[in-house]
């Protein structure tokens, strides 16, 4: 039999609360909006399924006309067999130029974001390429993205014009009608970023030990490949930490502050991309939370389990819609000092770096459960709705007993369970972290306001001590 | 008490089809597909919320540099308070030239649409325009869709060549690399077409009395705005038909052949932009359903409540990236000769014509309870999850009871008793059809193939007839 009672519940309260109703008569006669009742979906065009990596040769070609491709990868995903497929799209299509850029470092930095902007603009030269291709995780796409910005349009004071701010300038991005950004194609090899659908660029800071970025709607790919046949090699770590991730962007973009909570802007230019959680990014991120809860200790326990990593991906692209227009917030403000701070932590394994890191997905997770017991009470609705979805059905009768007050708890609960069962590294302590910290952890979250202003409940330092004390152990 | 349950279910379901897993293992060793196991997302890029429409003139002035706009709408819409509050929009901005088009014909033709195309061609001037925006329903924004298409590229052999064959030859338009349509903006008055959000523009044939249209993803508005303050205007009629269409795009959408069905495409140019249902269109179908049979008969009985039609048209923006997609099939196969066949039916009220029309969404509806009887055990499932969508919580237990091979009736009834209750005028004898019609109205659908193909169900000329027959009386 099929239920879809559920559903309809569940569409129902969103529907309630859409907030693209006219709460009172506003008609236009009626008195300007004080808050911002509008919202945006800025789209994203993507390709699902096994093989389509190997059709980017004729898109290039053909709907784009390009013919000297740079592709951005790192020096493992250079590698793999995807990089193969690739590159043998390019030449049965008859590509004639392609320069490869392997250089990308995992978890970039300004620097390392200069040097490919750097290679791009001198060493290939801006002339001399038609389009860009990212082959792998969320850094090369991100570097790939800024690389291709930069190069394009340089801006006149340097690096940190575009650089969101206090870190940078936060300076626009030349509009439309000053020129177009040659394609990008992104194609993910890790089921985690969804960097392949949003207009977002993240890098660590190294003068500000934080990570910040550059987010403009222009930096979303042409194109994104969504071709689970290449997140089959991804090592477990990476599974599991980027499945960490998947998680996070669905639970923060659905509990994020809506978005008609916000002032309204004067223009629709000032429009946050991250604008805070809203009926249709909430479609894409339930279907998100959905498809992790289900796929996530499949897609990580059996690497063979194709079925479990083509779903993990999709979760990870539609969790990339839903934050990309929604935001995320508190777990990802935090992670940003947990990764720029770490000194001495490396992963056991699926890592091959040269430096320390705490991975990105692992340094959003181990904020989260401090995070939500922190934000329950500011939308329990919300919040028991992630908990329930995680429990599975079988602890369905829960729901009933937990208290609004107590919602946070249990989706906290919910997730260390998640972590035990994955045997995932818990408590900022476990990276190298102490009290002693805690000051500067608070440092590097406090200039994080494109997503801090987007919590649910407002946060300040005191606030933020108090949640980086409370994820010192888990 | 939050239950979500459902949802899981629900998705669950989905998941398990989803399609986009490796059935078999897949890996890049192994054989081709036959079928296409790949789909694709086009995006759209809208903006949703009340007053949003007085927000278009600082995005043409100043995100796409348009000094020139051209203005499509029909002279009913022209006289609108909407009409004001774009015009005082493109003014307080700066924009310097504005020329209105108010001739759309409603149920455009392909003279109609050559008009307007001449209008752009020669009486504005190709190089005389930065930007178009429509200001209507589906027949202003598919209008406005062939007139920029057509006044950017025109085709060397004429009207024909991009129109869907068999009545058109099907051409292809001129790819990105051959350069940019100027930017269309689409603001939707209706709630029903989500022509905002797809790359179709659909026209009547006089010669073959038929309705066929233009398919391609660079039809699609370069920006949708969704305001609900523009559709507190629709008559009657026009909510209640629209609202129907919206219905039909969402169950059609949602029941049609599933992507992997089809063959596998030689390029990815190939790809249909109908595709067929895919795990991505499923999400919107589903929350256009839903939110549909919440609001539509409020939006109708009481014009006043702007919540419930500020939630029909975000129920048809939704549809439409969903049916943009995946395909209509049936219903609107078989609306195509019954609204072009029409001789002498004209609305009682509401539509302002100055020729007998069955405006589209009636068209469109008048064949469901036909086409679904027919379809529904194709895929039992999903048209058993439609029928209970429709049928509100109250009937659920039916759901338990109705055997697979009744479930095309279940919704069939569903369908006609909204009929009774929103006063529908349903059966094709209503329309002035009889009998001695079925063989024109079949030779109608027949050349559909864009939509008959990815019918769950496949039809003939004799299935066809059999339909025509049986939604005759109803």
């Amino acid at each position: 039999m099929v239920s879809s009672f559920g559903i309809r519940a569940l569409l129902s309260r969103r529907c309630h609360r859409l907030g693209l109703g006219l709460a009172t008569r506003a008609t236009y006669s009626s008195q300007p909006f004080e808050n911002d009742p509008i919202c945006e979906l800025a789209a994203s065009n993507l390709r699902f399924g096994p093989g389509s990596t190997a059709e980017v040769g004729a898109d290039l070609k053909h709907v784009l006309s390009a013919e000297r491709v740079v592709v951005f990868t790192d020096r493992n995903v250079r590698k793999l067999p995807c990089m193969q497929v690739l590159l043998e799209s390019l030449e049965t299509n008859g590509i004639s130029s392609v320069v490869i850029y392997d250089q990308v470092r995992v978890e970039p930095t300004d620097a390392s974001f200069q040097h490919a902007i750097d290679f791009l603009t001198n060493t290939v030269g801006t002339d001399n390429y038609d389009a860009v291709v990212a082959l792998g995780g969320g850094s090369t796409m991100d570097t790939a993205k800024a690389a291709n910005l930069y190069a394009a349009f340089p801006p006149k004071g340097g690096f940190f014009d575009y650089v969101n701010p206090p870190v940078g300038k936060g300076l626009p991005v030349p509009a439309i009608s000053q020129g177009s950004l040659p394609p990008l194609i992104a194609i993910p090899t890790t089921a985690g970023t969804g960097s392949e659908t949003t207009g977002v660029a993240i890098f660590d800071d190294t003068k500000t030990q934080s990570k910040t970025g550059i987010a403009n709607r222009r930096l979303k790919p042409t194109l994104g490949i969504v071709d689970p046949l290449n997140t089959l090699t991804q090592p477990r770590e990476v599974a599991c930490y980027s499945g960490l991730d998947v998680l996070c962007h669905a639970i923060e973009s659905y509990t994020a502050l809506y978005f008609n909570k916000r002032p309204k802007p004067e223009t629709p230019l000032q429009r946050p991309t991250y604008q805070g959680s809203n009926p249709i990014s909430d479609i894409w991120a339930l279907f998100a939370l959905e498809t992790a809860a289900q796929n996530l200790q499949l897609a990580i326990s059996d690497p063979e389990n194709e079925d479990a990593r083509a779903k993990m991906l999709m979760a990870s692209s539609a969790a990339g819609m839903g934050f990309g227009n929604a935001g995320v917030h508190l777990c990802h403000g935090m992670s940003y000092p947990v990764a720029s701070q770490c000194k001495s932590y490396t992963p056991a394994s699926g890592y091959d770096t040269d430096h320390p890191i705490v991975p990105h997905g692992l340094s959003v997770f181990v904020n989260a459960p401090a995070v939500f017991r922190f934000t329950g009470v500011a939308n329990p609705e919300r919040h028991r709705t992630c908990a329930q979805i995680l429990s599975g059905a079988s602890t369905a009768p829960k729901s009933k007993q937990v208290a609004d007050a107590d919602v946070g708890l249990w989706l906290a609960d919910e997730l260390m369970e998640l972590a035990v069962r994955l045997d995932v590294p818990m408590g900022l302590r476990t990276f190298g972290y102490t009290e002693e910290d805690i000051p500067s952890l608070v440092q590097g979250t406090l200039p994080q306001h494109r997503v801090t202003k987007i919590s649910p409940r407002p946060v300040g330092q005191a606030e933020l001590e108090d949640l980086f004390a409370d994820a010192l152990d888990e």
